[in-house]
C-alpha cells in the first residue's frame, strides 16, 4: 500500500526573514506516520510523510519517506504530483495549511494615497459600498515586497491576506478511490459544534473519515479527538497515540473490506 | 562568569493558532552558547540560553540552563529579571527579535465602514494628510482577535502591525558594566552597507561587539560574518563555527582586561 500522511503546519512567506506560521508540531502526524508504518512492515509499502520545517518527524522506518514542505503552494504540487503518478490508498491529511497567504504589504500612508486618488477619480459622493471597494482595491494594489526584507523602520505595516487554495478539496478529485481522512481544528467549540462543523467538512470534501480537535482540549501532552465516519458515527479518543492507532486500524479495515 | 545567549527567533502571536515567526535557527546561538560553556567549565559559571520555541539548543553542559521564550514581551521581561537579579557579565544577543507585533486584525470592510465613518464626521474635504490620519485611526480601531482563531472564511483580513519594544536598548541601560554583543542581519546588503549599518547599532546601543551579516551569504550550511568591535575594527569570519569561536573569544578576552 501507500499512504500520504501529511504533518506539522505550512509557513506562507511575508518577506526574506519573516513567515505566517502556526503552532503545529506535527506529533500527532509522525505518530500516524508511525503507526502505519508498522502495521504495513516490508519494502511493498510506502508511508509518504509530508510535514513542514520544524516538523516532528517519525522514527526512522524503512518505509517511511521524508518529504519536507514550505508553503500552500508546495503543498500542493507536492500531492499533485504523488495522486497523479502513483497508486494513492489513502491520504491521512493532518497538516495544519494556512488558509491565507500574505497577497501584499502596505502602510498607513500607503493606503491613505491610494484611497484619496480612487476618490478623486469619483469625482462623486460615494456610498459605504463604494467606501469597501475603493478600500478593497487600496489594499490589494500595494506591492508585494516578499523579495527582501520588510524596514524594521515602519510605524505600522499593514499586511494584506489572502485566501490560499483548499488543498483537501483536491484530493478525491485528482484520485477518487484514495481514501481521505480530513481534520477539523477549532478553538473554543463545544463538543456538539466541534462534531457538526467536522462532519460538514467530511460531507464538502467526500472525505472517509474526520478527526475533529479543539485547541481547548490540547494541553499538556492531553489531545482529545473525536473520529468521524462518512455514517456519521463517532468515537471520543483521549491522547495522541489512541488517535493515530485509531486512524490507521480504521482505514486499513476500511481499505481491506474494499478490496475483499 | 554569568552568561546570556539569546538565541532563535520570537513568536509574535496572531490568534489562538497563528503566529508571525522568523526563520532562525537558532544554530548559530547554540555554538555560540556551547564555546562558552567549554571554556567556563565548572559550577562557578553560568549560560542562560534564551531561545525560541523549535530552536536548535546546545548539548547539555552542566553550566548551560535553557529558557524557552515566546513573544518579544516574554524575552524582555526574563532578561529584565535576569539583569536585575544577577550580575551578567556578557549579553550575546543573536535572538532575532520580531520588530513588529500584531496590533489589529481587520478587513476591508470593516476599514471602510471606519473610514466612512470619521468622513461623514468631518464634513468638510479631506487633505491627503488627512486622509493618512484617518486611514491610521481606522487601521488601528479595529478589534483585536487574539483569543480565537480568525475565522477561515474571511476573503482579506488585514494584520495591522505595530512596532516591538526594542529590547537590545534595554540591556546597558539596566546594566551598564554587562558587556553586549549586537547582531545585524541585512537582506541583500554589500560588504559597505552591511558593516556602516551594524557599526551605527553599535553605537546607538552602546555594544561592545557587533556580528554583521547578510541572509544572501547564510545557505547550504555556509556562513559569513563581520565582527566588528567598538574602534570599527572588524574580522571577516567564515562559518558558523568560526563566528561562535570568535564572539567567545572576544568577550572572555574583553573581560579579562577589565578586570585586570
Amino acid at each position: 500500500l501507500n499512504i500520504i500522511v501529511t504533518s506539522g503546519g505550512t509557513r506562507e512567506r511575508i518577506d526574506a526573514v519573516r513567515s505566517i506560521t502556526n503552532g503545529a508540531t506535527g506529533r500527532l502526524g509522525s505518530l500516524i506516520a508511525g503507526e502505519f508504518s508498522r502495521r504495513l512492515p516490508g519494502s511493498a509499502h510506502t508511508v509518504y510523510y509530508l510535514c513542514g520545517a520544524g516538523s516532528a518527524v517519525p522514527a526512522e522506518g524503512g518505509n517511511i519517506r521524508i518529504i519536507r514542505i514550505e508553503g500552500t503552494d508546495d503543498l500542493q504540487s507536492r500531492l499533485e504530483a504523488l495522486l497523479t503518478n502513483e497508486k494513492i490508498d489513502a491520504v491521512i491529511h493532518s497538516m495544519a495549511v494556512s488558509d491565507y497567504k500574505v497577497n501584499s504589504i502596505a502602510t498607513p500612508e500607503s493606503i491613505a494615497e491610494s484611497i484619496s486618488r480612487r476618490l478623486n477619480d469619483r469625482q462623486e459622493l460615494v456610498s459605504q459600498q463604494g467606501m469597501t471597494s475603493i478600500v478593497k482595491e487600496a489594499l490589494l494594489e500595494q506591492n508585494i515586497s516578499g523579495e527582501n526584507k520588510i524596514s524594521s523602520e515602519l510605524e505600522h505595516p499593514v499586511l494584506v491576506l489572502r485566501k490560499t487554495p483548499k488543498v483537501i478539496e483536491m484530493i478525491k478529485r485528482l484520485s477518487p478511490q484514495t481514501l481521505l481522512v480530513g481534520f477539523k481544528l477549532l478553538s473554543g467549540a463545544d463538543e456538539k459544534l466541534l462534531i457538526d462543523t467536522a462532519y460538514r467538512l467530511l460531507i464538502k470534501n467526500s472525505c472517509d473519515f474526520v478527526l475533529a480537535n479543539d485547541t481547548g482540549t490540547i494541553k499538556d501532552g492531553n489531545h482529545e479527538g473525536f473520529l468521524i465516519d462518512a455514517g456519521a458515527n463517532f468515537v471520543k479518543l483521549e491522547g495522541k497515540e489512541a488517535i493515530a492507532a485509531a486512524i490507521a486500524d480504521s482505514v486499513l479495515k476500511k481499505i481491506a473490506e474494499g478490496t475483499k
